[in-house]
């Protein structure tokens, strides 16, 4: 028999990357990356308009960039004929989001809408939709809404009805030209199929589909009479499971990719959700956690459980017939760089620089050294914020033990355990709402930290395999062309088959664990103590800041505003 | 009328500076410093012989040779004749003591001797005699002894009894062969006099004389039969008061240094002590902050308080009819330097180098360009524990607010506010005790860095004022012989005409201080909290720190220990 093969194509922030993959065993034969020629729209848009605070769009174009070059050229790449390949499918950040016409036009293409911001996409970073966000959170409140709750209590300024609430108030006449308000996610499949999807994932991370429905139109209406029909008049179509085959590949898209008119293509996914099978995860009780400069943590479970503080909860949402949570921190990668960027002296660069290595190594070879507990240190790991449990981004960092014995490996190690105890915390959160967790599957950029790694299988007391390709994302997604193709009956025998984990690759070392099983409650105390409103200090620090900084209102006002 | 001259000598812990003052009007005509030969022994004796962790004692041949080559060399330089030269003062660290036979001889110049640590001297910081202090606490507390409340609850391991003991109970040989235990300070003037004195400030702050009497036989039979008898056999000698006549120089001491035979020489004091009336202070309600790399703070007061964690408090202690208190903070300059060699990222450095600035004073430029509050932290300024008030070794630094844009310069203003807060904190306690402090006197080293000195005024809420000389202490010393050779008739006409003082030199800005009330505060709740026993938890992660440590109990024990 010959060998078939399926298309995975990840769409990341900065670049797009398509790997060919045999559909027996997994194997990338063929791999292409195409960088957005955009990149991310920060400060201006390609006709010059300038952008406010906050801001980060995109340019269509670029994603069907990466369909007509790094497409073809991963094929090219692995000598795979077209006649070979069963299927397509494809991952994106989310929520990505644009305004289109009613036959998929993004309105950003139309002339008189080029130079208005609010016509382009909006990648996930943007963060100009606070201001809505904090009004849909205040209002669900109010109302007691039931879904609110599937979200830790909180939705973020980076979902979706934030984002579109913001067009419809700051740009109307672009709110009213735009027919379909979509994933960028589910814009692409369109544009390979002729065929609009919505994706349920998205929608249910992203967009408050719960229990089979969206919020009420008059929970719509409450924020602004024109935000009532938006679900009827712009998002009004059936949403497509995940796994399944959205449509085939149009003759246009075909001559994109130098792929067969007709091939199979997949039903849009999130890039986080679609590493979860390429670790060969589909069953409850092991936590895929994609480390990078921040945290996601996916978990199967067989129940709807109300977990505090998680990122949302979405039936199917991950794997058919489980449930998928989403749980994260927000800070992590960031915190590491943050640290040896600013807070790490001369002689430690000097030395790096001596023995050719990068400082991070050099900083995690000296921590390495020290038995848990030597350096006196604990921190909280919240420099960013917190996501998971205590969704509130207006916390901050500490560090307390500190001694003018203090060194540099010392916090570096400290604050890696920071971010150790932060993921236990989110583990013992969900099993205490009865979603065990039994093992880690380590996804991103950070599972080569050996340090690190060592670290969280002590901290959290449990084994921790690790994904074994760089290229997660784009292989879950050919996994799910897989199925979508017929190469596999299910995502199951698709992960069975195709993914790619090395088991076990770090266990817990006993004694660490007594002493980390202290460390942990010290931490923990000091959690919930700064976290949960015994001492609300950060918060007040913030509004002195904020009012500290030029052209902030008075001291007064700031703070009373916090205090109320 | 020629004028007259005093001449002050102040024993550092390095060196031995000696000042030539003219007593009409303070002005300082000459100056020299002598450095010791042997510095601090803290790896070895002379002789070769190891030290153990934490020994630091000093060379008595040392402080003759400041009275042969510092005195004569000042003088010189003065151009002023012996004959000018109405008196000589001391003053010395402390509690820096030694054992010596009973004509004076230090142990540690007989052959016998010279190869056993305890026979050299102890300097103030020495703290091998940890053991001992915490026995004597224990004793002093199970047997509610009336003079541990004015020394804030706890002796410290640097004082003279904890030393003495140290001898007996780990070289009673030595001990035996002690015909006297005494300061160092005393030891001087015993050699420029032939007179044996005992001061009475070393001896009230130092070594429990309190109510006219050092602690009972029976309270030294507890810690050691053999140690009942230490006043009595090792001590007995009156106590001379501050500012009196010690005696006058010896033929001998005469060709050291340069001086007439029979020129009067003052009573041993302390050099912190006597840098108060150099500083124009002989009245309450005007602290005297001497800062460098710790802080000793010294106020006068009209009435016995019992202020809680003060270091001791002595009538005529630091000024004939009034009680001398004394406070202190285990970390202010050393915080400072700590952070500048260990947390400040190359950039900073290289910029300092570019604008030929020291590194604290690009940083003071950089931090000082912040508005109160704008960095969003706050510290506890515990790196090297806490004295004052909560007599508290064991504690460590906390920095609360950090996130990812938390700069170096940041983090040293926190550290500064850090110190001022802990500063504010001692006023408002005495305060609380019946004793007022309307305004700060500073001297040491640290009142050159004018963005420190203003947050102390915008912190505190009070004026500061500064020592306007470099030499205090020896100004001081010089200030006493002025009295004791009769050229003011009491510390109080020497201190106005010879105090050098630059009055408010800073005062509070309203605005900032209406922030910094709120970041006290903050400072405040955090300092009880983890200070007064809601959260151990500093207490608990140095126990893990010293389990862990290389040769350490096993980590069961010792947290057993702490948490006993």
């Amino acid at each position: 028999m010959t060998d078939r093969y399926a298309v995975g194509v990840d769409f990341g922030s900065e670049s797009g990357r398509a790997v060919i993959v045999r559909t027996h065993d997994g194997t990338i034969v063929g791999e292409a990356v195409t960088p957005y020629a955009h990149a991310v729209m920060d400060h201006h848009l390609p006709t010059g308009e300038r952008l406010g605070h906050a801001w980060a769009l995109q340019h269509p174009q670029d994603y069907l960039d990466v369909l007509q070059q790094a497409v073809p050229a991963a094929l090219n790449a692995s000598g795979v004929h077209p006649d070979q390949v069963i299927g397509l499918g494809i991952d994106f950040t989310a929520c990505t989001m644009l305004p289109t016409r009613a036959d998929g036009t993004p309105l950003c293409f139309l002339p008189e809408y080029a130079r208005r911001p609010h016509a382009w996409v909006k990648l996930w970073k943007h963060h100009a939709a606070q201001p809505q966000a904090d009004r849909i959170n205040a209002l669900a409140e109010t109302r007691g809404e039931p879904w609110l709750a599937r979200y830790g209590g909180k939705q973020s300024s980076e979902w979706f009805f934030a984002k579109a609430l913001q067009i419809l108030e700051e740009d109307p006449s672009t709110y009213a030209a735009s027919d379909r308000l979509l994933e960028a996610a589910d814009w692409v499949v369109w544009q390979l199929t002729g065929v609009e999807t919505r994706n349920a994932c998205t929608a249910g991370y992203k967009a408050i589909h719960q229990d089979g429905q969206f919020p009420t139109t008059d929970f719509f209406a409450a924020l602004h009479p024109d935000f009532a029909d938006i679900v009827q008049t712009r998002m009004s179509i059936t949403l497509a499971p995940l796994g399944a085959q959205a449509g085939t590949l149009t003759a246009q898209a075909a001559t994109w990719t130098g792929l067969n008119p007709g091939t199979p293509v997949a039903v849009a996914n999130v890039d986080a959700h679609v590493a979860v099978p390429a670790a060969g995860v589909t069953e409850p009780g092991r936590m895929v956690a994609i480390m990078g400069t921040s945290t996601c943590h996916m978990l199967l479970g067989e129940h709807l459980r109300d977990v505090p503080g998680m990122c949302g909860v979405v039936p199917d949402g991950i794997i058919p017939g489980l449930y998928g949570y989403e749980a994260g921190q927000s800070g992590v990668g960031d915190l590491f760089a943050w640290f040896v960027k600013h807070g790490v002296p001369p002689e430690y660069h000097e030395q790096a620089r001596r023995e050719g290595l990068s400082l991070h190594a050099l900083l995690e070879r000296e921590a390495a050294t020290q038995h848990p507990g030597a350096h006196g240190l604990i921190a909280l790991d919240w420099l960013n914020g917190n996501r998971s449990v205590l969704v509130d981004a207006h916390l901050s960092g500490l560090i307390l033990g500190l001694t003018l014995h203090t060194r540099a490996p010392d916090i570096y190690r400290a604050l890696i355990e920071a971010t150790a105890y932060g993921t236990r915390l989110i583990i013992e959160t969900f099993e205490a709402s009865g979603v065990p967790v039994h093992e880690l599957v380590i996804a991103g950029g950070l599972k080569r930290n050996r340090l690190l790694m060592q670290i969280y299988a002590d901290v959290t007391g449990r084994p921790l395999s690790l994904l074994d390709v760089e290229q997660g994302p784009a292989l879950g997604s050919a996994m799910h062309a897989a199925v979508a193709g017929g190469a596999h009956p299910d995502i199951f025998a698709a992960a069975r088959a195709m993914g790619k984990v090395q088991t076990r690759a770090y266990t817990p070392i006993p004694e660490h664990q007594r002493v980390y099983d202290r460390l942990y409650a010290e931490y923990r105390t000091l959690h919930d103590h700064f976290g949960r409103g015994a001492n609300d200090v950060m918060h007040r620090l913030l509004a002195l800041k904020e009012a500290a900084m030029p052209g902030a209102d008075t001291l007064e006002r700031a703070v009373a505003e916090v205090s109320a």
